[in-house]
């Protein structure tokens, strides 16, 4: 398994006039969490674009318990809980507040791309190996 | 059943450094198919809100099939499949470009919350009338 | 001289917990509005891209009077005031809301980029052409 | 003299097709800076907001050097240069990469507005005397 754990601060701009989080805003923070999860491989997710694989989204949920709000430093949990054997690597989420309440949680599956084809491939070798340590 | 469709301009912005409209920017381009939805009922969101009624969102789901590039004129086709009888609203979503193509498929769920109590309740007679209406 | 007018209405997810549009999404307001305008030369900006031409802006200001609301309907009024001659295009702006009160004034200022060379360059003859018949 | 250093990485949604952090980001970043120096004083924007204080932007501008580009880690160093006197703080900007070189430098100005009457007032005592220390 593979768990990283990432902090982020709410920022004003991400607050909307109910007083909470926007609740689009999560999209970016899932995104800041499966980015640190991946340098725990040894390479950053530009260290993959820049070897021709690009991973978009194939989907994308989130489950919603709590509002976060202005300032509060919420924790994001991001797991990926199996080892990868297709094209697709699914990302599941936890979101934290300070107090440790849970806020919500979520899902993000990629697909693995090759950049001169646009078409979707295997995870390369390097990629799958360095995956392959956490399981 | 209630569709509403709306069209939207993919902004330069909303681009990420793939050339695709970034997978969180559907969170926004759902929020205003919803909006429209709901003024076809006779009001607004914002009336909806100085009525004393928020309606934060629950869950939200996106299946991508296609991405969207800059300059992309999408119609955002909002749903609401089935007459409402609890505290939720679910919105289904289609999201089609100029030509026509499918690019995604998702949902929202929001909830009824009475902004003095801050807590979920049913839909006031006034929206659930108009609703009504639709079914 | 070029003036174009474009409308925008707030998103929701563009408020803030004041309840006003968020500073800083009038960036994002002063773009449509500016490929808007360009659209009047009878290309779009997707076109001076694909072109080879890249315009990064090189400065940007807004001057606020009065704050946008959610579900506001706004009227960005873009504007070239003088013959461009060097490598930068420089936009004016005023924002007007749906009473008609000023909001806000602002500037844009590109700069035209050989996608090439990544180079600072001349407007193209082609652009040049379309923008002096304002003029 | 006030100076605050934050660091802020460029998240993957805040690019745009042109591969450079969107020029509209730069308001966050400053806000999170400007956020940064307040804390120094003791309290957070959170609390001054509690406290029946609003400080909404009454001018913004930045001058873009260089591009930010995926991934960067960005230095913000944000600067009240002078005391302030009347209803409006002046906040300054500086930003460089991970390289130190300077991307872009700005100016954001704060109006103290008293959030019952919604009209501009002096900065209260406590944050007066506070911001003096510094200088």
């Amino acid at each position: 398994m593979l768990v990283a754990e990432t902090k982020i601060r709410v920022r004003y701009g991400e607050t909307d006039q109910m007083g909470y989080a926007y609740y689009g805003v999560y999209a970016q923070y899932y995104e800041v969490g499966r980015v640190e999860a991946i340098r725990q491989l040894g390479f950053s997710y530009k260290d993959v674009e820049e070897k021709g694989i690009l991973l978009p989204v194939s989907e994308f949920s989130v489950n919603y318990k709590k509002p976060a709000f202005y300032d509060d430093e919420l924790t994001i949990k991001t797991i990926i809980k199996e080892k990868v054997t297709g094209v697709r690597i699914p990302f599941e989420y936890e979101v934290y507040n300070q107090k440790n309440e849970l806020l919500n949680t979520g899902k993000v599956t990629l697909i693995c791309v090759d950049k001169k084809t646009n078409k979707p491939c295997k995870l390369p070798i390097w990629f799958d190996n360095a995956l392959a340590s956490f399981f």
